[in-house]
């Protein structure tokens, strides 16, 4: 067994470290060796997460220096473990001192304490959302692995910030606006929704989309280890995350199996609700999945709660924070996704890798918008 | 590394078997010793699941007479392996023969078909629901010591069919009816709806909520191993679901921190929108989840798909089938859930054991009602 | 984390079932797709294993029937579990019954109670050598499948019982006695001293060796996923074993580096002390293990106990027994160096399965006898 | 799924790094709560492994500073991963070049090759017996915990040097002298024998032996996860280990049911040949094991090997190197051994946290001389 840190089966990742501590980091067990990985290589992903990035996120800043310690040798990686560190540079734990002993609402605050007995209450410790950044550097390895050796790419996008939603989905504006919003012409009216939302010391929540492109048929294992199954654990694991949908996924309780199924033909799928995963297993059709966030619970509107004495207590969390923690959640949602699909790359090639091709094999349908 | 037909880290519940083979069963390892346990304790919950059960559901009668092979001695586990074992008595093959080349959409023959290169088409084999019976099965156990050792009851029902959701959740009344249906005054007009279905040969999407009480604070484990992404996986790993939320699940994304955030006080926590769950480990609240199923596919109404020849074909479902395969899921979900919390609770008792009982502990929250 | 009854990483066996309960089993997850098994294929290695074989080994008779409950379809196993089940039919428990009450020495009845608080009694229950059956039963579907894909072929045969050591190995002779003894100028004397034992009412322990041939180098992963610790971890599970050695084995303590290192030439290498492991590693030479079993405490000599009132006793065990059990475990051993070998042949190729071959290959060296 | 460079299913050690790399280190995850470490609590333990510290051992210095990177606040563990640091600071790769192109008969220098098609040759890479620093650093955490929480205590020693075995074992004297041998008489011989050996430029392989006291009743899982089996996985895991014996180990072979069989009486067991452990559970005796460690490779004594060019080579490793590498390892037996059982109480609390204690105990037999 893996310990709870650890994420994945056969592309294991552990990551370690606290918000305020020493530094964070992760070992990376199970990669195929021979991958070319340089430092450089995170640079893009780590800053597309970073806080501070926009006025609309934290103001926290980090370097986020990834220092490789193991399993890359001459550039290239060794099939031994890989030891990716980061130290905390800007960890400011007086910004927290006066809420040390409360309990904030929504927070893990009261849940560790009494898990465990004792809690590192700088910055959320464990509990922070700095852990994420060491998924999306795990992340990185496996994007471009999944890249190289077989085509496959992730991408994610914001598809719900608050009360709005896009009207079209145009991924080629994605990564052109700080919101990773994909409607170009809803960008002003939601900007001025969140500088409101910052100046009222509140947040909102926010929903993401990931998809993967040109994943072959057959990655997922039934029963347990569905990809659809491991996907939604990924995606669930992430801070704040409280829903996660595959394909046409809340939508389908309401829909005829007619209207449902997708149709195979010669020109491919005619549709896409089942977000390319039939039965556990890949379909060769997109993959799609989306997940909810709760916003954040860090906001200066003053709240109840209990502090550890039982003394009831108004809550104010007067440190950086983010009025909505989703935007950062992108590039997290994409390495969530890609560690899935590396993991199930391998475990497809462990058990089935001498399967010969099978026929007739329906075309993909790149013409299908994803839901 | 457990295989994918295990679910579980300490309680670990392994499933084998096909729709249409000789038996289907489960060997669950793990289990705490001491527990009483007979073939009957599974007879109510089989029933609940049970195929035949009324004209809302398919027409195939299995007797499902649960044999105990292993691990109970005298009325009681041993902590030994338990096998369970129910012979398919109404395997009726031909039923399915006509389309045993053909790939049904929205089912797992094509994908089977792709990844092992065979597959059995008698019933949809592996991918059959029918494979839940022991899911069901084993979470008779996992109820019982729940119950038994720490007063924890799972209860799911209907909060969704196809256009309808329910006015008001009675849970006194789920029992009552063969829809699981929470809202008396809707049963009518619902069951009138599900007639119209079955003659129409169609079928028609669900959503399931699935509630633990009395689970004490502490439980989960961060940061893969939360409980809520134990949770996801478990759901999103039963046949067609396509969506899991956690207590105000989708709903977050348009919520504001102010109104999202679960206030604590002296008379317990405010709301409940996170479910019962935070930072990946129970509050001490209700846990709630719910899950969106798909329609089945299998209906009377003309698709187009493949053979494997690669031809154009036009597929019809005549075998038995179910208007609204999410009606039976329900002891499903609550299998699922209280598998989810048997491993927890042995997982934490592994690592926190000897932690002493913290203070302040918030009261629980009867009077909120679940999402 | 897959539970304690269950082994491997990839290809997991996991078996269930007391001695004299109503039947034995395991689930076998992971298998590839595509090989060819029948019920009758099991026969021979059953039989190898089976009690009443002569008059060296227990009485017992089982007609050890199995039952291929799941995972194969027209003869050829289609990825999903597979389920086999033996019945037990010959559980006399009233041979055991006067011993259900107290411990006998050298037994796991006093560690089973205290751990679990109850234990069955019946021939043992859950830790009798009757669990080794289905061992056997899973190696032989991991032979067929290492041989057919890989040409690997695996053997075991007894070096050791009691005071005896063959003088030569002539693996031609060892399927052609009932000893499986490789020294056929040895057997009169063996069996001579085996019919004494016998009617002393004693017994003796043996020393296993089990050879693989022609495994490709690179099978095993570095650190804790060593070939040869994972060897060591499947031998010295089996019942009775107390030791394990790889190669040369505790040899090695009194060797110099200058003898003891395996060099390596055109022709292969030099030696194989290293038992064809290196770094944890397969290096393309023979893979050699050795195992030593204790006799089996089932003895007609009386001993000293103590019984579950806490009074002392004078044990005497009038069941069926064997004189060496290690008779017996040949095929156990063959088994569990096969379940090893299939589970790294997947993990290997599941991480560098893309990996090209290297040069130079040191070639096999096929004279060097087994140390 | 954890990964091969995990160990443990509950405490969970994963390390990382190579010899010649920038750092070493691992995470250990699933560690109790409330424990109190400190970088200096590491200091004995790496001391005693330390390559330079006698004449007897290789030259190479390291400062091995620990630094504790998470999962410790205020002193004291939280249950959250703790991550182990240490820089490599005397890696001077150049002793190594000459050798980089050519594989060292006894290293897994060839077999890395093929498995990965790339390898780190400074110093042996990932390995290098480097890594088993961290796995000392981990064995101290564990050797705390059992201590504190349970009275557990683990030691180990040298019981075999090339020819040499103790004749006596006084576990009073090992701390006393380098060679952690257990008989002071025998050191000016040994000692001597040594000095030779180190002049010849070759070396020689080690026996080492570790006990456990006052473990407890019931630590264990059948069948797989049996203790002994789990002993054998760490131990033969170890860099150069070729055998592991439990209690009377290898001698078992040779003895008869009536010798080998530990009787019960009101005075405790009257003898200790299991080793502690009946079934792959503990009986409340001393655990005992014994390994045997071969001989290092890297001699100064020329022997033949291959290149990477296929070519015949002369092989002279000139670099630091210990004429006896089994004498830095009694930590290292000790610090596997009390990952096992560790991991072993968690498991067991788990699973039978609830079992009452049973009776009658068998009291500890302390005159018992450990096999």
């Amino acid at each position: 067994m893996s310990g709870a840190n650890t994420f994945g089966r056969l592309f294991c990742v552990t990551t370690f470290g606290e918000s305020h501590g020493p530094a964070i980091g992760c070992v990376i067990d199970g990669c195929p060796p021979g991958l070319a990985i340089a430092p450089e290589d995170f640079r893009t992903d780590l800053d597309r997460r970073a806080t501070g990035r926009s006025r609309f996120t934290s103001q926290r800043r980090e370097a986020d220096e990834i220092e490789i310690l193991s399993g890359v040798y001459q550039g290239r990686t060794t099939g031994t473990p890989i030891a990716l560190l980061i130290r905390n540079t800007d960890a400011r734990s007086k910004d927290y001192g006066d809420i040390a002993q409360s309990f904030r609402p929504g927070h893990a605050d009261y849940t560790y304490w009494h898990k465990y007995g004792i809690r590192d209450p700088r910055g959320g410790g464990r509990s922070s959302a700095r852990e994420t950044t060491m998924r999306v550097a795990a992340g990185v390895i496996a994007k471009r692995w999944l890249a190289e050796r077989h085509g496959i790419a992730v991408q994610g996008w914001m598809s719900g910030i608050g009360p709005y939603t896009p009207d079209t989905v145009d991924r080629a504006v994605v990564e052109d606006n700080p919101l990773f919003w994909p409607d170009a012409a809803q960008l002003p009216e939601i900007e001025a929704y969140l500088d409101g939302l910052r100046k009222s010391g509140d947040s909102v929540g926010a929903r993401l989309s990931v998809v993967a492109d040109h994943v072959p048929v057959g990655l997922g294992e039934p029963i347990y280890g569905k990809l659809d199954a491991d996907i939604a654990a990924a995606l669930m694991s992430i801070n704040a995350v409280k829903s996660v949908e595959i394909g046409a996924g809340n939508a389908v309780a309401g829909l005829r199996g007619s209207e449902n199924r997708d149709e195979l033909s010669h020109e491919g799928f005619l549709s896409n609700h089942a977000g390319g995963i039939l039965g556990g297993i890949s379909s060769g059709q997109q993959i799609v999945a989306h997940a909810a966030i709760k916003p954040t619970s860090s906001i200066l509107v003053p709240g109840q709660s209990l502090n550890s004495a039982g003394e009831a207590v108004e809550i104010v969390t007067k440190g950086r924070h983010d009025p909505c923690v989703g935007i950062r959640a992108v590039p997290i949602v994409e390495a969530m996704l890609a560690l899935v699909l590396i993991d199930h790359v391998l475990r497809h090639r462990a058990q089935c890798g001498d399967v010969p091709a099978q026929t007739p094999q329906v075309p993909n349908s790149p013409a299908i918008p994803s839901p």
